[in-house]
């Protein structure tokens, strides 16, 4: 770990889509990037080897998930995230707010911040703006996010009212306190003796709020630039919103961000919104969506969704995608993997996972080239024109 | 695939210990050789990358699990068991006596064969010295095994009364009956229609039985013996009985066998019973306790076991084995390995059954060089000194 200070440099664009350099403490991360997510200091059924073979710059830890266990704590005494978890690279950690308006039951926000039970033993915890960048400090991730208030996905359909304007607000608020604490942390450790920093050079994100209202949205933007961050994530959408709403919400909040920062469109998505997001200048992604789906034993590939324990799939000799270059698709046949599935062999889940990482972090090494040297155009027409989230006919 | 014939051949010996290469139509195994279990096509928990990495050179299929699910047939129309889970190196297959024994219900025995029920979905199934053999042809394995009679292993009491030579006296003329259909299949497999064959150079084994009794072992080898076959294995032992007697029964069977040919110990076991069952004149070995105790949070290390949930290891930032060279050790913390096991992470399996395979194969190798070296006597000494089935005190 070095102590360079964090940095983000655009080195090309074609139209709003820009390639650039995300410099952090752990190393550098070509954007745009897919940050496979790490829920609990790992990423689900693949080990860091092969995640790093797949082609993973960077992870994402949940921060609620660490801070109940094992700890931020002894995280921090073992040297913070990257030693704990044997990850060298570049890491980010959420806010866990995300979690605790999620997972978390017998929640109670208030302006001070929120109190829930933890999902694993009921125990009372709290999260306020200060301990989650404190706690973020103490994992020592290469970025940290400010604590939002997310709106509930089932208050989708309130999200232009009164509910999105004050946990917009509230958000704003927050952000303003995270920040302050931050920069207390980073200018002067001395005067929080119980925080043990372990990253001194860590970033902090912004996060705009909004809900579907542009309005909404542009006055978080402006609110939020204002308070003054190492870079910016769009929170909030990729919650059951209609894509297209999605994608218009993005081009309009996008651009008003500043330029010479990084862009993260938090908890996207399928492939082809990487695709349609890049083109509208978001610069990183996360999203369970790869892992999870391998779990669930459906192979994402650039034709479309194999749901593997098809009885289709029985003595089909292929790999997943025959054109791609993964682990999975080099060694093995639609037919074992369907074996492995139906006998619930725990290798199915890895070699799904290999896969579907792979695919996804291949997508953006492609998009990166594309964007270089100025085809993203054309990539983003192909891949409308061949990319389907319907089930795969061959 | 070759159709080289399978040969043994033995090139260094120290007392009654062997040293030997078993030449195979899928590539040569270094004896003595561990065997990883590959229960259903797959090691449990662990990639073949990831297998052959840790230095497996053969795993075992079990052709019980493989013939109810997917099917010899698929196999075999998939051009074999190497084929279909896309191992190319060496494999053995079980007969799948010893799982309709301890897994399937409502089972018959007759001296046909066996009838049982399905452990999946309760069809009724059979299994004779015939179809056992037209199986494993069909999987197209490099060593097949005789169908024997298992004794259960409650009745290991009774194993030196009558129950033990009556299973002991079937399983020769089961054995009979099973070479005589493998040599129908080599050389004649025109007149074997229904079996498509996948790999010609397949080599057959026999199964010395007699339980407990040294007077039943010494009448099953010679009745095996002369049956001939291309290797032997003594089966009915680790099946409860203490390691003395278990340990005695194999330094009286194991030197009746011919000294040219393969001998290879069934289902056992732990890392000392292999170095004493080695110094006894064994070969080979196969047992699910490294991949089964891995997923269980067991690490094997040569100063003992370690239960990775135990809370002394919440904080403990050394690897497993800070000796041992596997993945694993090379790259976490016993911290960690605790985090990922109390929080469910499949990982923890993958990173346990790493290097507990490590541990195992590792010890094979320094078994093989030491025999080699003419320094057996002395590692089978320190590993008694140093090695322990007891919880690991560091």
């Amino acid at each position: 770990m070095s102590h360079e200070p964090f940095a983000f440099r655009v080195t090309a664009t074609e139209g709003a889509a820009r390639r650039g350099t995300l410099l952090t403490p752990h190393g550098t991360v070509q954007t745009p990037a897919f940050m496979p997510v790490g829920t609990r200091g790992a990423v689900k059924a693949i080990t860091h080897r092969d995640l790093e073979d797949a082609g993973a710059e960077i992870i994402l830890g949940n921060t609620y998930h660490l801070h109940l266990r094992p700890g931020d704590e002894p995280i921090a005494r073992a040297g913070g995230l990257h030693a704990f978890i044997g990850w060298p690279h570049p890491i980010l950690t959420d806010s866990g707010g995300y979690q605790v308006f999620s997972l978390a039951s017998r929640r109670t926000v208030s302006e001070d911040g929120v109190q829930f039970r933890s999902h694993l033993d009921g125990a009372l915890c709290a999260l306020s703006p200060e301990t989650a960048t404190d706690i973020q400090a103490r994992l020592g991730s290469d970025v940290a996010m400010v604590l939002d208030e997310c709106v509930a996905a089932a208050d989708i359909e309130h999200r232009t009212s009164d509910i999105a304007r004050t946990a917009m607000e509230r958000s704003v608020r927050w952000a303003t306190r995270g920040r302050a604490r931050m920069l207390q942390l980073r200018h002067e450790p001395a005067s929080a003796p119980g925080v043990l920093i372990t990253n001194p050079a860590q970033a902090q994100f912004g996060i705009v709020q909004g809900g579907l209202d542009p309005t909404l949205r542009t006055e978080s933007v402006q609110a939020t630039v204002e308070i003054g961050f190492e870079g910016y994530a769009i929170g909030g959408l990729s919650v059951g919103e209609p894509t297209d709403v999605m994608y218009d919400l993005v081009a309009h909040t996008a651009p008003q961000l500043p330029a010479g920062q990084a862009r993260y469109l938090m908890g996207t998505g399928m492939p082809d919104d990487l695709v349609e997001c890049v083109a509208r200048g978001i610069d990183m992604f996360d999203c369970v969506l790869p892992t999870r789906n391998a779990r669930n034993g459906q192979l994402l590939t650039r034709h479309g969704v194999i749901v593997i324990k098809n009885a289709r799939y029985a003595e089909d000799g292929q790999p997943p995608d025959p054109a791609c270059g993964c682990y999975t698709c080099r060694s093995f046949t639609r037919a074992y993997l369907r074996h492995l599935y139906t006998a619930q062999e725990m290798t199915a889940a890895t070699l799904l996972t290999v896969h579907n990482l792979y695919f996804y972090l291949d997508l953006m090494r492609r998009i990166r080239d594309a964007i270089g040297f100025g085809s993203f155009g054309k990539l983003r027409q192909e891949f409308r024109q061949t990319f389907s989230r319907r089930q795969c006919s061959t």
